[in-house]
């Protein structure tokens, strides 16, 4: 018995990874040391730019939307999602992407699939000048069922401690800006698909696998505007906005104001859906907020708009009653 | 439909995992800012001690040992497992660990699984003076059969850039101390599984959940002598050893210099396997190796040993003829 007989190709698997750092070069930046493949991946901190370095981190998944990546051959696409939503999620904080790693459990290493993922990886992180620098590839014949695989991805960025953007500067009467998304984002899948029947799927194929947005380019056109963001996911405006004020504060939203993708209404109608757990499992076209000051909101969604990234005002901040949040 | 009919229960999920703050603070450390459940985890590096930080970083997962957790409800060990692996796979480097993100993919979120996970995680991460910072945990229902999961973990460390341990020191005659494994640590249960039958897995069971060691201790006693280690995962001494030597050395193992577990015997006789590939799939006894100078390598694996962590020479660096690892 060996190895290979047991399931797990050794040979395949490194003839297969061999080409990773072909793909990952393209998001290399200087500060990373060494070549992917060592023990752990090396990234030099400048730490001229920065007296007081905070590191921000998050991991995430894309749920399953996996589940459209397998069945519409969508790697590439759904490692991008994975790489924006990472991203989105250290930018509220006024973080500065610098690398990314991933993790991959599959069936069996298919050359094919590893290679969509791979690039998917690298080219968002390049966009995001995000270092692409280590990351594991599992496989777990008996857990994962053939063609399927999960995965999951970590960034670490960095903020100057004085420059965290905690929402302390919110005020009342400061402005809500939100910024569009391209769908869902990787939000609320498992129910989209238990909604729609398998035609509806394959006519809107394209919009339920539009790629998640990274709104770092945006968020770096208004950053010195921006005193709170928050990146819209799972349990959407309701629960998201909330994680950004301060506890005397709620935001007042005001839902006509903002052009919904048309697959919102499809879901809502084939899974008769309330209007409640529409605007707590999905985004509902917002995928990112930024509070601002009354003053500046215009300047600000001039700004996005001229520059391509679709935005509106959505609401403003008002004083708390009950609700930290009011759809109105 | 809502998303609870759909399959994902939001509101037992928050509820189960309100508990992470509070076992997570097991493991906390003064550098961290905030609390868990932030868009972002923060982590403050204090940049007195380092005059050019490098970070160090690195994500894996601990493979088909996962199903004898299943199997024997040994949740919380492999948690611990996955964290003390990420540990040594950045210690080589001769970094410090910082802080530790995991992802979990499950069916359901059960919160017995759930709970001993995140308890081993935290439990991990204090004993390696490390911080559980954050996590993601994805209930995907159509991926993973029930009472299933798959882990991922990701660790980031500093190392000061002019103390990286890379190898360049090594010379020839310096000697390979081995520091032993507690059995298979998380590499080849693929293969082993495949290997002894069900009922020798149920009399192993002990030596084969055993948990995988951290040897970020024993590295702190032998810091000043180190010139390169290598941690034996995947790929047994003969991979791994070489990742830390420079190209024109080998290393010349004495095979019978240590004492080998008992369980690798068994499954290379349940399994017919070679000597060669019991050698390439499995550590073998030797979870972790350390190259010192000759005149060093007494002092140290004494200084090991009266601390409890068993060690011995096991080898001796040579100038390459053509492999670079050479089994004697």
């Amino acid at each position: 018995m060996d190895y290979k007989s047991a399931g797990v190709d050794i040979e395949h698997g490194n003839k297969v990874k061999s080409n990773i750092q072909n793909i990952a070069k393209r998001s290399i930046r200087p500060e990373v040391l060494g070549k992917i493949g060592g023990f752990g991946g090396l990234f030099k901190l400048d730490t001229s730019k920065y007296k007081n370095p905070v590191l921000v981190s998050s991991t995430d998944g894309v749920g399953s939307k996996l589940k459209l990546a397998f069945e519409y051959d969508g790697h590439n696409s759904v490692a991008q999602d994975l790489v924006n939503h990472c991203v989105n999620d250290i930018i509220v904080t006024g973080a500065e992407p610098l690398f990314f790693l991933d993790y991959i459990g599959m069936n069996k290493l298919d050359e094919n699939i590893f290679n969509q993922l791979i690039e998917g990886f690298s080219d968002a992180c390049a966009a995001n000048n995000c270092a692409l620098i280590g990351g594991e590839t599992a496989q777990l014949p008996d857990l994962y069922k053939e063609n399927e695989y999960d995965l999951s991805g970590t960034i670490v960025g960095v903020v100057e401690q004085d420059k965290i953007l905690d929402g302390s500067t919110v005020v009342e009467d400061d402005v809500i800006i939100g910024l569009y998304s391209s769908g869902l984002h990787t939000n609320g899948y498992t129910l989209a698909q238990k909604a729609l029947s398998s035609q509806l799927i394959d006519r809107y194929i394209n919009e339920l696998t539009e790629i998640h947005i990274s709104y770092y380019k945006p968020f770096n056109l208004c950053r010195n505007y921006i005193k709170a963001a928050a990146h819209i996911t799972g349990g959407g405006l309701i629960d998201n906005i909330p994680r950004t004020l301060p506890p005397q504060y709620r935001a007042v939203i005001n839902k006509s104001s903002w052009k919904k993708p048309n697959i919102f209404k499809q879901i809502q109608e084939a899974g008769n859906i309330s209007d409640e757990e529409m605007y707590k499992v999905f985004n509902m076209g917002i995928g990112m907020t930024f509070i601002v000051s009354k003053d500046d909101a215009d300047d600000c969604v001039d700004k996005l708009n001229t520059h391509c990234y679709e935005s509106t005002i959505i609401g403003a901040i008002k004083t708390k009653n009950t609700d930290s949040v009011v759809l109105v």
